[in-house]
């Protein structure tokens, strides 16, 4: 007769589990991310995975609209995971943070959700470390987003990385200036996301759009410069005559060297490139390493969403950092070392009798900052022992009732295979003793 | 003209947002549970948000069963947001960590879903760090996590905290040997959880249990002795004739007798204590403070659930601590001192053409790990170092073109209103040497 088989929960399709070692690299990275927003004095937030539909929706772009996890709750509210932080964060600022001293540097970090089809590096549950500056339009705040972003791709020892930076007043200035509507103009920069450029073409001349417009753009796609500044001069020149567009050339370019000469950094431009989500009004940057397609990175300038929230018209910048594909390039870079095993202790008691006495020297030991095992498995101590050596644990205390008359205990140095008697109120010291000989 | 009121987007009911205060604390817990989990070598594990309906609904009792947040995602399967973490660590002990050797120490800490009526300390997302020892029936694991919660306890510095404890396996196994289903024994605990004995006996009765048997639980409800081990041997003469129920209360007896010589904890026992979670099948308890009504920890062991989800009979124990109810708590008990402020700089360039200098300067001291704000709202210097000076940032540092041309910069001590050149390179000493004078 057979044993009855049950069928084994899985994870949902898209979602995963973190293992161990997993766990530490990504725990990793987000303390990584939560120092760089120290050092640049972002303040940390918690919003909720749940928020309003409408709130959501709003300025996501078609794309990850159409992708978001919506339901309705138990008290029949549209409601939706959210699947990025900047509107959350935008609801924050124009409301609760509305009154506050400008500039506003928020950070936050967390999962995100979004229904796309699972592949290498893109999951339906996914991580990111979120930074906003609130209240400037100023150059120097776009480049401390950009600054920020490369602090974090060298602390996590990333290398190679590729700055891809656009602006999106630029193709926007130039559809105003032909009054073609936002929800078009959305359109083509999903086109242009999706380097779609003929396609994108095609719906500008459809709209109406003048000759001049019309080749302007085709220009502007078409720049290819060797040098950063090179680029941005070509871009200037084809956007000539567009005044708007020519002042987003303008700002583009002090950015740029705002950034260029202040770091060692790795740039380059482009006039056509977009983002999918429909806020983003000037700036936006991406970051690649050659080892991936996709990018590890994401922002821009979005001054006019927190207005479109209800708050005071209000200039922002900010970025996305993709916490599971820094894992990945990490990985593939191989630049992810772990920390070195702490001292790691493991207490066996000799027999039952001695299970107290154990636990009381465990909780002293970690009174001291040591990690503690206890052996909780009622094995004898040879097999315990076996068993720590294995799981390459640094010492084990061993508890008998002739030592523990003398008030002492066993250690025994897993690593060097030597054991001596020792009191337990030395413990500690002798564990330490030992380590400064290595 | 009255200007167009854009309605404010507000957070869902039940939902929060943390400000920068609320979220540092949060994540102050957040890390010193970490701590612990290192200390007592329980390792982090990630698992998602979002899993399937049927996993989170197997065991989760009625109540929770009806108050999670359930919904068809865009693939249609039914899935739900966790209302808590047991499940998803025994589907990962069931299946991925299935060959793993025992014990298993586990950690995760993250947010829960649950549609409960919101009030003071009890939210619809909530946050919580959880620990599971896998592998091991004996008391020592029992007693292991009732430690660790009391090392949490004390590492966030709660003041006279009680650990209620109890015993599922003495109900049950009355329970049991009356032949009562398990459909009826756990509508029995749910009534006991509410602390409604009477309905919790009426229901026993209506199913036809033996006087013998309802006379041993009402005699069980009434336990009420000073000592904790009176308690329990009171508990061992209520349960005589019910062999494995008394059995269960020595099983009690020894895990009380671990915790209680090993370290200062305060314990009460409490014959009749439930807990909501169908899957407990052994010792229980709770963790309060006097100040609070709610629990801020909870669990107990659980054998037979990962046999369940399909893994191999293992037993388990498990805690989880109610993050945003220790912070109530401390909040309550005044126990949270934040941590003193750092050297925080901000950086001023005199006028734009020394902007790009003072980004410069900027990167020098971070990598020197000051956490340094860069001026990017375009202000004079007496603006800016107003507003520094309100939000109290330690130290200036002004970008002068005269001073500049020497290599230095006017460093400005904010709160002892002094200020000297000093060369670009000597900042951070001569900050360092201003502290040490403190």
């Amino acid at each position: 007769m057979g044993k009855v088989r049950v069928p084994l929960f899985r994870t949902v399709r898209g979602m995963r589990d973190f293992l161990p070692e997993e766990a530490e690299l990504m725990k990793y990275i987000e303390n990584k991310a939560r120092e760089i927003a120290q050092l640049y004095r972002y303040r940390e937030v918690i919003t909720p995975v749940v928020e309003s539909y409408e709130l959501l929706a709003a300025k996501a772009g078609e794309e990850i609209r159409s992708r978001m996890y919506t339901f309705r709750d138990l008290g029949g509210r549209m409601v939706a995971l959210r699947p990025e932080f900047t509107a959350s964060l935008a609801r924050l600022v124009s409301n609760k943070l509305r009154n506050k001293p400008k500039p506003l540097r928020l950070f936050c970090v967390g999962s995100l959700y979004r229904y796309d089809e699972p592949q290498r590096g893109r999951f339906r549950e996914f991580w990111q470390s979120n930074y906003e500056l609130v209240g400037s339009d100023k150059p120097e705040a776009d480049a401390e987003i950009i600054m920020l972003t490369n602090s974090l791709m060298n602390a996590t020892g990333l290398k190679n990385c590729v700055f891809k930076v656009g602006h999106i007043g630029v193709l926007r200035e130039i559809l105003n200036e032909e009054n073609l509507k936002e929800k078009v103009q959305n359109e083509i920069m999903q086109l242009l996301d999706k380097k779609q450029y003929d396609d994108a073409i095609k719906r500008v001349k459809s709209d109406g759009a003048s000759r001049k417009c019309v080749i302007a753009l085709k220009q502007l796609m078409k720049v290819k410069e060797s040098g950063v500044f090179e680029t941005v001069k070509r871009m200037e020149r084809q956007v000539r005559g567009f005044e708007r567009a020519e002042s987003a050339v303008k700002n583009l370019y002090e950015i740029l060297e705002l950034v260029l000469e202040s770091q060692k950094i790795d740039v380059i431009v482009e006039a056509g490139f977009a983002r999918g989500l429909e806020y983003y009004t000037g700036m936006v940057f991406e970051v690649y390493v050659p080892q991936m397609d996709t990018a590890l990175c994401g922002g821009g300038r979005y001054d006019r969403l927190i207005e479109l929230f209800g708050g005071e018209p209000t200039a922002a910048v900010g970025i996305a950092h993709g916490l599971d594909r820094i894992t990945l390039a990490m990985q593939k870079q191989k630049t992810w070392t772990k920390a070195p095993r702490e001292n790691t202790v493991i207490i066996i008691p000799v027999k039952e009798e001695m299970k107290k006495e154990a636990l009381k020297i465990s909780q002293k030991l970690r009174s001291k900052n040591l990690q503690v095992e206890s052996e909780v498995m009622g094995r004898k101590v040879a097999k315990a022992l076996g068993d720590a050596d294995k799981r390459r644990i640094s010492y084990a205390v061993i508890v008998g009732e002739k030592e523990l008359k003398d008030g002492a205990v066993i250690l025994r140095d897993l690593k060097r295979r030597k054991q001596q008697k020792v009191k337990i109120e030395k413990i500690t010291e002798t564990i330490e003793a030992a380590n400064q000989k290595t």
